[in-house]
Order: C-alpha cells, then structure tokens, then sequence
C-alpha cells in the first residue's frame, strides 16, 4: 500500500512534512511502520496550491530519497495547502502516469488502497469516465479512474458525495469481475481552498488514516509522523474529513454513498 | 513526423544501423531530411528478436543520441530481424509507454503517422479495443490502438489485411469525429519470422518509405540510410510489403482494406 | 553550443520566459537560430532564488520540451532571479551532473562555451579545484571546473575578477595542453541579489550574449527572444555586465583577468 | 551495503540469475537478509559479455524492480559470464556514473564496501588514478577510484595484485585522513574470460561473499541466493577467487596486498 500526507494551513516549506519529521513521508517510504508493504518506491508525487487556481503537480517514478530534484523544489517551495505521495504498486506498471496525486481543473487526488481485480476490468473503467474527461486519463490506475468518474459525478458541487459515489460504482464492478477486496480507499482530494479525505473499505479493513491539529494548520496522512500518537486522531472507517481555516469536521461517508 | 527502420536477414550488430551509417536512426533524430518535423526526440524504441519467440523491447523517453544504455546495448546484440523507432510526438505525451514500438505476445508493431484528431476520440478508440488485448493498452497514443485493433481482427491469421481493416476504421472514427488528415500511416510490424510494411494515406501524403536489398537481408526504413539514392526503392502509396528470406513481395494494401 | 537565459527584476512566472516567448529557452532548444548547433537537447537547468539564501535548482537530462514537471514548476514559481540553461553537449556526457547551472552556496553559475581539449586535461582542471570546495565537483565539465575555481579565487569578494581569473587559469591549461578555441565564454552568475554575466574568447568568436532592459527588470540571453532585434544590446566580447535594480553596468572583463 | 552476483559458467539467460530465483538480487533489492541496510535501490547495474572482447553495461538509477528495460534485457539476454549489482549509497549521490559496475576496456568491476571517510578525502583519491585512466573517471565513488587504480597498477599482468595494490592504497589514505571502518571490501571482476572475487576489510567486518560450484558453473554472490545454504561456500575474509573453467581456485588476498 501507498502513503499519503495531507497540509491544510499556513504556508510552509514543502520538506518540513515530506523530508523533515520522524516519521516523514520519504523516511515512510523505506520504513513504513503500519502497513504491510514495506517499501514505498514506486514513484512519488506532491500537488500543491500557489497562487493560480491549478495545482502545481511534480510526479516521477524514482524513489522520493534519491531525486535532488524534489530535495531541491521541496526545500523552496512554501504552499498552504498541499497533497504528498509515494506509491508501492499493486500491479500497475510503475509510471509518472499512474504516480499520485492526480489532478483535472482545480481539483487534486491522491489514493491508497485498490479496487480487487482491476486488471479484470480496466476497459469497464474506462468507459466509466465521462468523454468530458477522458484526455485526462493518462496512466491505468484504477484511482484516477475514481477521480475521472467522480469529476463526471459533480465534484464541484458535492464533494464527498461525488467521490463517495464513484467509489462505489467502481465497487460494484469489483463485486462483479474483480477479486475481493473489492474496495480499500483511504485517499485526499482538494479544490484549493478545502482539504477533503475519507476512509472506507468493502471489508473491515480500510488503509490506515489520520489527522492533527496544530495551531498553525492540519495534517493528514496514511501514519502518524512522530511518535506522539496520543495527539493523532484516527479516522473512522466510513468517515470523511473536511478541512478548512484550521477546523475539521468529520462526516459520514458511507451515507453520503447511498446518497 | 517519427522515423523508422528495420532488418530482416542475417543476424548483425543493432549498432551497423541505428548509429553507424551515413542517416542512420539516430543520426536521423537531429537531421531528418526528408519528414517536415527535423528533430525526433521524444523517445525511442526497439524490439528485436532472439531465440525467443515473443521480442525484447527497450524504450526510453530520453533523445536516443544521448542514452548510454542503448549505445552499448546497440553494441552488443545480434539479431537478424528487429525495429526501431525515433518519435516526435504529434500531441500525446512523452511517457515510455507512448514509445514504439509496441509489443503483444510474438508480434511487435511501429507506426509513423497520425489519425487526425485523435485526442478527440481517444475514448472511442479504447473501446474499439478487444477486452481479450485491452491490459496491453499501456499508452494513449493511436497507434498502439491500430495494432491492438488489428490483433483483435486476426493478426496471426491475415497480417496485411488485419492491419488494413484497423487502419480503416480507425480513419473512419477520424472522419466522423476528428480532423484531416483523418490518416497517414507508414507501419512495420512482424511475428518474429516475417517483416510487414505498408503505407497508406487518406490524403495524397502517406508518410515517407523505402526499402533495399542487399546480398545478407533487408532494410525497410522511412528514409534512405545512405546518398546512394538509386538503391532504395520506394514503396508506393497504398501498398503492402512482406519481407522473408531475403525476398520483398509487393502487394496491395488497399484492397486488403476493402476485403 | 548551448544557451542561457536570466532575469533580474520583479518577481514573475519562470514559464513567462522559459516557454512563452517567441524565441523562448525552450523554443530555442528546436531550433535556435545564431548558434551553431541546431538542437539543444543535452539537458536543461534552472536555478532560481526564492526566500532562502541559496538558489533552488532544478536539473535534468531530458529535452526540456518534454519534461512535464518543469512545464508545472515554471507555470507555478515566480521569481525575481534566475538562470536558465539548455545544454548541447560539446563532449562530456549527458547526466544530471553536467547540466547547468552549477551551485554552492548562495552563487549559482552558467555557462555556453568550451575549453578546447578539455578531456585532454581534466584531471589537471581537477587538481586546480580547491579542497574547500572538491565535495562540490559532481560532474567532469570545464564549465563546473571554471566555476569552483573561481569560488577558491574569492567569487565573494570580486565576482566579476575571480571568475576572469578562472578563466584566465583554465585558458592556460588549454594552451598548455588542449586545442584551440582555447577558450570560448559565454556566462552569467548569481549571489541572489546581483546577476553577473560576460563574454569572452580566446579567439575573435566569443558565443553571443545579449541583454535587454525592461520597466520591470533585465533579462540577459544568449540570443534575442523576440524579433524586435533593435531593443537587444548585444554584449561585446572581453566586457562584463552586473545588472542590479534594474540597471546594467558595462564593465571590462579582459582587465579584470590581467588583475 | 550493496548486494552483488556473479556468473561464470556455460551461457544462461540473465533473468534465470537476477529475477527468478527464491533470492534473486532483485528480491535482495527489496529484503536482503544478511547485510544491515534492507533496501537497495539506489540504482542497478550489469556487464555481460557477448562476441565482443569488451563488456556490455547497462546501469540505471532506478530501483531494479521497476525497470521494465531491465526485465526484458534479462529475459533476452543469454551470457556465459556476468557481473550484476544492486547499490544502497553510502554518501555519493544517486546518479548513473555512481553505479556499479565499472568497466575500461575488457574489465569490469563492482564492489559492496566503502572507505571510510571517502567524501573527506575525493581529492586525493582523484589524484592516484593514472593520467592515462582519468577519463575512466566518470563518478565519485571510491570504488570507481580503486578500479582505476588498479588498472594503473597492472590489473592485465596481476589481476589480484593489482586490485590488492589499489585497496590497500586507499585505506592508506582513510588511516590518514578519513574515519572507520577503513576498508569494507567485497568485490568482482573479470576480464572476459575470469571472473575474480575477493573478501577483505581493515576490521573483522569484511562484507558477506559466497559461491557455489554447478555442473554448468559457479555463482559468486553476497548472500546465498536459496535456502540450501550448505551448498555456498563462504569465502573467508582475505582471501580471493579465480573462477575459470568451471573451477575456483582460493588464494590469499591480504598477501597479494603486501607484495
């Protein structure tokens, strides 16, 4: 499984998260402590908000740790609000196309998880994606498959009901071709202004997700950073988080599905 | 416009004819002479055949004048039947998976051309693809649809004709959707005992290709190797070439169309 | 030959002059027009400064028309100093280690232009390298070789006479050891708040260089960006140039290397 | 530290060695389990030899799992004598020219080790490679250091003495000017036609070395390569390998040293 890092809150460099902490999110990819795959080093990607409406997306497919590039831009570059990645594949080949966060117009999207069996039913994905957005569908992921549908399900205008619903169209068609389990999701998303997340699973066993508050602004992220775990809340499965001025609510996410 | 070149005959060094002589492949990145688009260097390919039957593929998206690792590898490897390719990207991106050429069990398959419009209807050609060959669809260029296309329609059974009737309805899709013009194709594929070639426009344009003899094999290629000009002899616009045992027959490729 | 490009002036989007322009870095990398070698493909760099004292450098081996992350970081970082290079390899290899621009410290530095031979007498060029300042000898090019001699001759206390010195000494060598042109120099540098840039030839053709001044800052090139040819100040051979809130200063380089 | 393999015996397929086995070194990439540092992936490295009386190398800085040129070369390829390695840096940066192995002329060479220090004292080391091999020097790692030394001190007439000669003047030079452990030293390398190994360090700490005798060959490698760990034979510290015929010859190294 992949690991994700989330920051909604006052500008900062983008290393104090990615490269810095003790647990930060390059250490994570040679070290995670939670998940099961040990390495996180098939690509890596940041998404981050300046001042235009887009986010500045840097992708690529070399470990986090041995690309000066990303040392360089990451020591530099102060943002708000940003989304970080390292990916450990699930099958897919291991490209910048299928490297995380994804991202369409405003929007940005990273995931950890995996629908059972995509390779079954890649093509059924596909033709799941609105002709809208299909020049963004660059790699073979099945979670830029989720952001495409969600974008056709009204992303601007429900957020966590648009994502809440492609994940559970993509299920479906797990339940139908794939393998089990049919749905793992723990994933951020955001439009620039709010920081979006959610948890879920077909199964009891959705990938780890958790957040802090700190005065200057939020983290969250697939595994605490420090070993303060008294301060890092997790998650529940089937709950959404949305972040905005330094608040968190924290919201259904299973209902916002039947929705 | 990209460049291609390929050997069937005696086993010989990669290197005799991607670097060495005087337009070779790599030569012909920086100085194309004859194509409109002087510089190809969106990636580079080759597949060759070995004592497998299924060929090996080494693409990059670096200029293939400045990767190493081609150079000694060009060096180093005999093979009496392969193809390579320099690409200028006509729109898709420069990712590994858009270089040709492209690969499905022992067939290879490069293309240099376009379908007009294709990122119009990009969606439209995924699903032209059989389920059966959609998990090789790695890339979203419209080439690699043509040839999984035409694997669907029988590849093994009828190598011209299946890749004539991709050809047609992939310029059919062109017409009803996209932009003139709606096709150039100039192609060489194998299965790893024959060469195929063909050049098609749906215009007067078809893309540049030539082919000679000599006494241990022969070179197809889309542009002269040499200034010995009297030697190469051009293929004719709608025409099809089978290569074998040092014999070119020239066939129709129109009517393979048709049939 | 390659070519370089820096502004001095008020903050701005890297992409403004590195993609947009009609003769921008990137368009110049097709298909430059003055110099001599047509395609500049061996890796592109940047270095810009942001709040930190040293500059933030971003480096690669590939065409920098096709690397999609610099397209994103230009379009998202503004900047009121930078040095932007596009390499043609006059013989070392292509890695990220020989790209410009060069850093250490607050100073940033680029260079077109050769040492003739130098491959005859690199380790010679090595050993002029201080101790202080070897860890920073990543590559094997003059131009790396010219720059962190000049850091041990006091690039601090006179930017414009250590780097004549560097010059002067490295010339030498080539007398000494190498081909003609013995030296060919064509550079600009930085401590993050003046840009520095000179012209020099061992010979009577030193590569060009010319700068423009604007309302709202100093942009110095290796070639014009526009057809408006008569707003480019072409900067004569042996001269130097700081250009500081937004004034140029003209001064002699040849001079300053007999110091 | 690195992991390393090498094969000298009748020609197989590099695959057979490098993916397929129950301890390949690309499972070792990810989970060696002998040496201290569980991921290696800071680039990958091969030399085979094929017709030509130079080998063939291909190197890249991407983790060797994710490589898909490197699974289709091995898959390809068949040799009767190679070299491979998988590096974990110890300081020197992620880069090609960093990777293993090295190779001038006939020779290659890899080595999993370090001299301790070694980023103290780059200057120096530079200094003791011969004019006649500078230009051999294409990275930073004392291990390209020792092989150029070597080659200096006659590797063609005294293939162990030489390498014996090179290691001993570098950890001359880490007593005097760098830290412990002086010398950590696991290394092969062949001319075509031997494959050479030797097991040496300036502390009771030499990197783990074994092979094993085939009826087709004999492996030379890090760490046993199955679970059927009585058939590897370890090699003890100070002590080196001819390998030729399908036979091992054990001779002194630290003596090859002295004289």
């Amino acid at each position: 499984m992949c690991r994700l890092l989330a920051w909604n809150g006052a500008p900062r460099y983008l290393e104090d998260l990615v490269f810095v902490p003790e647990h930060s999110l390059v250490h994570q990819c040679r070290n995670a402590l939670i998940c099961k795959t040990p390495i996180n080093a098939d690509g890596f990607g940041m998404a981050w908000y300046s001042d235009r409406p887009e986010p500045c997306l840097y992708k690529d497919t070399h470990p986090a740790w041995s690309d000066p590039n990303l040392a360089q831009i990451s020591r530099h570059t102060k943002t708000g609000l940003f989304l970080a990645h390292v990916r450990a594949s699930t099958g897919t080949a291991t490209s910048r196309n299928n490297c995380h966060p994804f991202a369409s117009g405003k929007w940005s999207f990273m995931h950890n998880g995996q629908a059972g069996g995509h390779m079954k039913f890649r093509k059924r994905l596909d033709t799941m994606i609105p002709d809208a957005f299909y020049n963004h569908r660059l790699g073979g992921t099945e979670s830029e498959a989720i952001f495409l549908i969600a974008l056709g399900l009204g992303l601007d205008a429900d957020p966590i009901g648009a994502v809440a619903g492609a994940v559970q169209q993509v299920e479906a068609v797990s339940r139908e071709n794939g393998t089990t389990p049919h749905m793992r999701f723990g994933a951020c998303w955001s439009d620039g202004t709010r920081l979006y997340a959610a948890r879920y699973a077909s199964d009891r066993h959705a990938p780890s997700l958790y957040y802090r508050v700190y005065k200057e602004g939020v983290i969250v992220t697939s595994e605490p950073l420090d070993s303060d775990t008294g301060s890092w809340i997790e998650v529940q499965q089937n709950r959404a988080l949305v972040v905005e001025g330094g608040e968190v609510m924290d919201l259904p996410f299973a209902s916002a599905m039947a929705a």
